[in-house]
C-alpha cells in the first residue's frame, strides 16, 4: 500500500456505490415485500448539538443517494428517557424500519446503556449493543450482528489497500468503546500483534517507533508525532479536531491526530483528515443497514 | 511485590475462608428464603474425560467446604444437545441453584456457544454468555453479572500482592476467550498498557523483555525463556502442562509455560504451577457463586 493520501477519499465512494448496486438488487428481488425491498433506516437525535444534527444530515444524505430510506426523528433536547425508549420500541416493531441509530451523545440524564440496549439486537446498527459487542470480542462463535462503523470502516480502508495486519506489529492510541477497543479487538483477530495506549500510557513515543501499523482515535491535533513514526509505517488517523483557522469563513479548520506533513514523508500511506476514516463510517453504516434488511428479508 | 513464590498457594486458600464467612452470614440473614440462604451450584459435566471428572470433582469439593451446595449432573457423552438444554432450563427455573456451570470442552457434535447462551445470564457464574463478556470487555457501562474464574483470579492474585497494574508495560502470552483476552481487557481497565501476543506474533521474546507484567496462557512447557524477563518483573503463569517424570507414580508432573529456576532468580514474584492460579480459579468460581446467589436473595 503505497497509496497517496488522496485516494482514501475515493474509497468511501466506491463503497456507498457498491452499497446502491445491492439495494437496486434486493429492491427487485424483494418487490414483494411490505416495503417494496427497501431498506431503511431510522435516525434519531435528541436536543439541537450542531456536530449532531451535521452527522445525522449526512447519515440521511448518504442513505437516500444509496436508495435507503431514512426516517428521521428530532426529539427535543428535554425529552424524557422513557418517550425516547417508546419510540425505539415502535421502531423495533416496524417492519419497513431494518436499522436504529440513536445518535450520540444524549443528553445529560439520559443513560446510554439503557437507552442503546432498547434497540432490537437485528436492528443494532451501530453494533453497540452489550450482547453485539461481545461477539465482537470473542472469536470463534457466532458474529456480532453488526460491527461498530468506525472500526469497520478502519479495517475495510486497511483491506481495500491490500494491507494484511497478520503477524505486524499493531499500536492504537484510545481505548474508548466507540473506537479504540473494537479497532484492537478486530486487529487482534486479523492476526496482528495489538498494543492499546491510553492516557495512562508511558513513553507512547517508544510504542508507535515499534508499529507497523499506527491507528490514532485520540481527539489532540498534532498528538502523534512524525519523529514517532518507522519509515513505511501505515497511519489510521481517526481523530477529529477543530484548530483555529483565521482563513476559513467558519474560522476553524478540521484536522486528524497526526503531525499531517511530517508523517507524509514517513508513512508508506496516511488516512486524511477530512476524507479518510471518517467518509468510511457512514459507508459502513450503509452496509450494516443493507446486511440487517438483507437478512430480515430472507428472514419473512 | 516481592513475594517468595510459596506465598500465592496461600492466597487461594485465603479467599475460600473469606467465601465461607460470607456464606454463613447469607444462611443467618436469608434463613427464610426458600433454600434457607444457601447458596447453591449446579455442575454439569457429559462424558468421562478424566481431567474434566478431576475439574469438577475439586470445583465440587471447594463448594463443600465453603457451605455452599453443590448438585452434580452427569450425562452420558452420547447426548443429545437438547437433553443438555433441557438440563439447564431446569437448573434455570430452580431457587436453589443460584450458578450453573457447563464443564468443557463439551464432546464433539455438541455447539458450546448455543449451550452456553442457554444458561440464565444471572446463574452464568463462568461469565462466558457473550452478553456478560460484551459488559466485560466495555468500560463505563453496566459491570457484568459475572467475570470469568481465571482472569479474575490472576487480576485478585495481583491485587492482594499490592501489584497496581497502572501505567504498566503487560505482555499477554495467549489470546483466548477463556484466559488470554479477558486478562488482556481486564488489565486494560486497569490502566496497564497491554499487548497481546499469539500463535502469529513475530519476535514475542522482544516484547516480553519490555514487560513489567507477563502473563502466560500459552500452554507450552518452557516456552517463557527466563532471559526473555526484565530484572523485577511479576510473571503470572496460568499455563498447565503435563510432562513426562518416571520419578512421579502417575509418570508425570504438571509444569507451567515458564522456565522456573531461571526465572525465580530474575522476577520480583512468580505464580508456582501447579499451586498459583490454578486454586484461585476455583475460589473465584466459590465467590462468582455467592455474588449470585446473594443478588438473587436480595431480589426475593
Ligand atoms: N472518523 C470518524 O468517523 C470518527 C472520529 N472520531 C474521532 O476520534 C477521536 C476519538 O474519539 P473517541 O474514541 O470517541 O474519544 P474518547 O474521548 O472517548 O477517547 C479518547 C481516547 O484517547 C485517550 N487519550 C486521551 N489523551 C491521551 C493522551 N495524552 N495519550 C494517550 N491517549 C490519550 C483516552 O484515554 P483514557 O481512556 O485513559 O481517557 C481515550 O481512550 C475524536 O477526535 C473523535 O472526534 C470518533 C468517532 C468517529
Ligand atoms: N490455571 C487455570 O485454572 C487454567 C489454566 N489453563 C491453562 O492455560 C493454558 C492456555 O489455556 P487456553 O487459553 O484455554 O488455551 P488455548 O489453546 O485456547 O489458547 C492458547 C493461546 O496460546 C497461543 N499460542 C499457541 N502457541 C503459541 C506460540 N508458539 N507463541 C505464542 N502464542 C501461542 C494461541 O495462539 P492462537 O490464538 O494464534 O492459536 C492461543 O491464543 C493451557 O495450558 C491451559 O491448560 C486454562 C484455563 C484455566
Amino acid at each position: 500500500m503505497a497509496a497517496p493520501p488522496a485516494a482514501f477519499a475515493a474509497t468511501a465512494a466506491t463503497v456507498r456505490e457498491e452499497v446502491a448496486v445491492r439495494v437496486a438488487a434486493l429492491k427487485s428481488r424483494y418487490a414483494d415485500n411490505v416495503c417494496g425491498g427497501t431498506p431503511g433506516l431510522a435516525v434519531v437525535i435528541v436536543g439541537e448539538r450542531k456536530d449532531s444534527q451535521t452527522y445525522v444530515r449526512s447519515k440521511r444524505a448518504a442513505c437516500e443517494a444509496a436508495g435507503i430510506a431514512s426516517f428521521g426523528y428530532e426529539l427535543p433536547a428535554d425529552s424524557s428517557q422513557e418517550s425516547l425508549i417508546d419510540l425505539i420500541r415502535t421502531l423495533n416493531d416496524r417492519t419497513d424500519v431494518h436499522g436504529i441509530l440513536v445518535q450520540l451523545p444524549l443528553p445529560a440524564g439520559m443513560n446510554d446503556e439503557v437507552v442503546l440496549d432498547a434497540i432490537a439486537l437485528d436492528k443494532d446498527v451501530d453494533g453497540f449493543h452489550a450482547l453485539n459487542f461481545g461477539r465482537l470480542a470473542m472469536a470463534g462463535r457466532s458474529p456480532p450482528r453488526a460491527v461498530p462503523c468506525t472500526p469497520k470502516g478502519v479495517i475495510e480502508l486497511l483491506d481495500r489497500y491490500g494491507v494484511d495486519p497478520a503477524g505486524k506489529r499493531a499500536v492504537i492510541l484510545g481505548r474508548s468503546n466507540i473506537v479504540g477497543l473494537p479497532v484492537a479487538l478486530l486487529l487482534m483477530h486479523r492476526n496482528a500483534t495489538v498494543t492499546v495506549c491510553h492516557s495512562k500510557t508511558v513513553n507512547v513515543g517508544d510504542l508507535v517507533r515499534e508499529a507497523d501499523i499506527v491507528v490514532s482515535a485520540v481527539g489532540r491535533p498534532g498528538y502523534v508525532k512524525a519523529e514517532w513514526l518507522k519509515p513505511g509505517v501505515v497511519v489510521v488517523d481517526v481523530g477529529i479536531n477543530a484548530v483555529d483557522d483565521a482563513t476559513k469563513k467558519r474560522g476553524y479548520r478540521l484536522v486528524g491526530d497526526v503531525e499531517w506533513e511530517g508523517a507524509l514523508s514517513v508513512a508508506s500511506a496516511i488516512t486524511p483528515v477530512p476524507g479518510g476514516v471518517g467518509p468510511m463510517t457512514i459507508a459502513m453504516l450503509l452496509v450494516n443497514t443493507v446486511d440487517a434488511a438483507e437478512r430480515s428479508f430472507q428472514h419473512q
